[in-house]
């Protein structure tokens, strides 16, 4: 068995990892931590979790996890994560960072975060469906939320060359805003209503911009803007391609089912991508539709931010670093509706 | 008084007219028809409206209608007003029709609604913000509701000719879709979700389009791709513009403080506007901000998408065809939260 | 002009009060005051009100807001209303206190909210419907939002004598709980949910007590639960009376419509009473129906709580208090749906 | 491996056991039947198993199903299982059946659904927790998903013949009204709102009323009004009990705890119940307060209608029918928030 540990399961993200864990057949959660909340109990806080797990909130020292875990994932805030990794990384443990600290190139990290970065070094985006090196790596830097639905619905049309323009529309739950209320999460600001933020400048736009740039150097009219909607979870991306020639729906299935072969986590379905289908799910379900009258192409992506856009990605990563199926522990369908 | 009469009051902007026009100082409501519903009281499909209104539903004739109304609302089917507008414009009633009957250019209508025209002829299209001299009408075709929101997104830059491409992706609450259950209304499908649909080809283009054009004859790059949110009401319009040159805020405030000025239903909210802010009002919110990198402008529009984007900017186009202020009986704030 | 002042206007209820009165034919909205906004635009807040108030947030002292202000509106909390009302009522001024400082005896109330009372003194408890007499005072104590709903359910039976127990299972909107974000309000925590709470010793559960004992001294088994449900506005009470005969359908219309009788702000829709037709308005609607069975009578009631539970029954009782027809400005059918 | 038939699999309880089939261990999914959609894959109408599930819908006759199949769900409508019963119990297969054809002793059923039974015969009440009984048997009936929430937590208490009077005022999810749009259903009548129905005669309350009488002959002042509110999933039920003794926390905790002992999918979670922590599971979380002053006790239980309230209950007695362990298959956290 793996033996895993969670630094920071107080929140969100925290406990989607344990509700994913405590039924993974080849993992072990040795330890969860929490500055704030040692010695509780985790279902104090993660009730869904009453009788899958019997553990209290530790508050180790990065040695002591690192000698108990064959695995530690980082759920803790941006700028965090680098102050542990160094230590955990000292010895045969393996990391998977759910952070910002290692996404980027340290020189973007620092502008975009506007921190120095303590332990700049190089990790895998780990984008499992573009970056199966992750398997080879003891260190793997778990993509942002927004980064994933929109990456994946772009990746095919990107390595083909063929986008002029992306604007990426992107609407999510509100869940990825973290477990504290706050003035966007109160339900009477949420409800019946959506919020657009970050209009221009959100920080994800970077992680698209790498890994799209990674694929086509030339495309650089790399557009986001996301909404919250009133949805506890899920991303829906709209992404709006201005493409270089004009496509066909057939020349898309094929780009897109070529790219995608042999993924198991991407899916096609009929008619439009539903959040209803892949809520509590790591599966990213792609559509796609022509607009002939101006070189455009609408491609749509729906995902579980705290699955497919973060826990759940982040065992599919660490399934891959220890020679698992990446399937491992969650081939799990929604529970629609 | 102003005598009026709703044809097609059983639905949700005949609901709407009935919940203004109940308190509107200058209007007596004389009639409300119904074919289906004939005979019952109105109350008894609109429950809100109880104490408010005494009348049931009738099923009068062209010649009837036109007798007992100076004013007849449409809030009929498409393909449907144009069998009432000849016989009721047969004497001094006037007509606000809420259908998309006499919106568009007939040839266009035509190819768009694949109907015959029976009743081809030219009227004012009813946003009050761009077009004063529906003062001077007898026949109003009323805005569809994504376009109201879209064209008082874009229209100052159209009218500086400062749009190269327009992206529209809208956000509507269900209520657009009518009062009649459907899969895409039905609870376990539109909860927690969003919803895509016609992503190339909504009719509602050709509005904008139309509009767009008379303000701009270049601006063809023009797209719309609509989606469902759970709210009830409700058009969250993202506008995503890429201009043929840099802009700045201050130049935007100018352009936009300019064209809408003494228009008092268009406010510019500070912050990004919100649907909680205009739900039951006549109001559009309209915030904007600089994307430096692309030469992209993204401006947000809210509206009621049964006030303004349907009912309400009925009545106000009544006002002004009876020498009325345009916000008599429309001054009314959101009941937010 | 009725000069009005509004202590406290942050918050919901204080926007809600605003909200109606500047519409309010007999009203002129004098100040508003908040300690920790002092000198911000109101609309900087009540974002929705835009356009139609020019007010700052002000801090003045009792004697300023007495000399300035016909009436005054407490939304203030618990505890702090009885800072007010002695200065303020040191003259001319009518005070409707929205707190519950004044609505219960004061042995009760210290009991109750652990807080002893400043300014011990007598108060109408404001339920229009059950207190006329407030016309004739200068300080009316505005009742609770859920003893609005389960009096207003009860009080027809409860005059009769007919009650031997009485369940009020209630569902609120979140909005009671005002504008500051909590565990409560958080969104993930709140929709597709339901939480109870204070299941058995709701503070408002003494209001309830006094205002039934008043109609009937022998009903002393009074039981109160309440909940929150993910909706922003209303209240929903069902009522679940035991009674010591069986009544018939027609016995209750009778007792209801022979109580009710002249209140037009009650009314009995056909079927079941709804939220949404009440959503924004001052209604109580009320509906019931006999459970052979078990002597068991159910009554159902939805109002708003920010207009019929809070801000509306303020106005209504300022209307009664200024010798005003009680609609006056609050004649406002629900934006259903 | 079990070979599964499900009858009737277009719907939501048809879905669920689908969803929650293709992951357990011991089963094969042999067929899944509908008449209108036959031909039909099962992906095309539940969108969320693509991947899972390379089954079309079949519409075979009794025979076929009873060779092929060594249990079947009937997830039909009530009147429609009891024609499939007779012939699939002809032989070694096991049927669990959702409807309510034999849940109800005969005459009760007949009465209460107004149909005549085509095959009376005495099945057992699958509440697994009160009927372990279900091990031994070739059909159990399957209980209502109200019946369930309601009846677990009442039955210590009802047990200890403690209950004089018993208020099950109930809140359900719109996923219990199934998957065909309706008025209920639709997004702007459920919304922002809730809704009481049946409020004294659901058929439900007959279940409720005999499983109660099993355990205390002397209980019948049972009454049941439901409720639905804005949720897609989820039962919460508040139980208001009058005792004939007056109990404290502790009497209450010892009842509950004895009575449910070894039940692995009954928790008490500290705090009051909450849908979100049951959500997608087949868990029934219960809690509950004293109300000295009236001799009240409060018990408030949360399930998940399509789990516990059917699918999930549905599989919990099919293992037990074939001696596997009763969480077999079942023992997933819910996906909260």
């Amino acid at each position: 068995m793996i033996k895993a540990g969670i630094i920071g399961a107080s929140g969100y993200t925290g406990g989607e990892l344990l509700r994913l864990l405590v039924n993974h057949p080849n993992v072990k959660i040795e330890l969860a931590t929490s500055r704030s909340l040692e010695g509780k109990s985790i279902t104090s806080i993660h009730r869904h979790l009453e009788g899958f797990l019997d553990l209290i909130y530790e508050n180790p020292n990065s040695e002591n996890i690192r000698e108990r875990c064959d695995v530690v994932f980082l759920a803790v805030p941006h700028g965090s994560a680098m102050r542990y990794v160094p230590e955990l990384l000292d010895g045969a443990t393996k990391v998977v960072d759910l952070s910002a600290d290692y996404r980027l190139e340290t020189s973007v990290f620092e502008k975009i975060y506007e921190i120095t970065h303590r332990d700049p070094r190089t990790a895998v985006y780990g984008l499992v469906e573009l970056h199966a090196e992750a398997a080879e790596e003891d260190l793997v830097a778990n993509p942002g939320c927004f980064p994933t639905g929109a990456i994946l619905a772009a990746a095919p049309l990107a390595a083909a060359e063929l986008i002029d323009i992306a604007v990426f529309d992107s609407k999510t739950g509100i869940s990825g805003a973290g477990i504290s209320p706050t003035e966007v999460s109160h339900y009477p600001n949420l409800a019946e209503n959506i919020t657009a933020y970050k209009l221009t400048n959100h920080r994800h736009r970077a992680e698209i911009l790498q890994e799209l740039n990674r694929l086509d150097q030339k495309l650089l009219n790399i557009n986001f803007t996301p909404h919250v909607i009133p949805s506890i979870r899920g991303i829906f991306t709209t992404a709006h391609f201005f493409t270089n020639e004009l496509l066909t729906t057939d020349d898309l299935r094929t780009i897109y089912d070529g790219f995608y072969k042999d993924k198991p986590f991407i899916r096609f379905p009929s008619g439009v991508p539903s959040l209803t289908a892949v809520r509590g799910s790591n599966f990213c379900d792609i559509g796609f539709e022509v607009d002939k009258e101006n070189n455009r192409v609408i491609v749509l992506s729906a995902i579980d931010n705290l699955v497919k856009g973060a826990s759940g990605q982040a065992i599919q990563n660490m399934n891959i670093m220890f020679g698992l199926d990446e399937t491992r522990g969650l081939w799990l369908p929604a529970a629609a509706p």
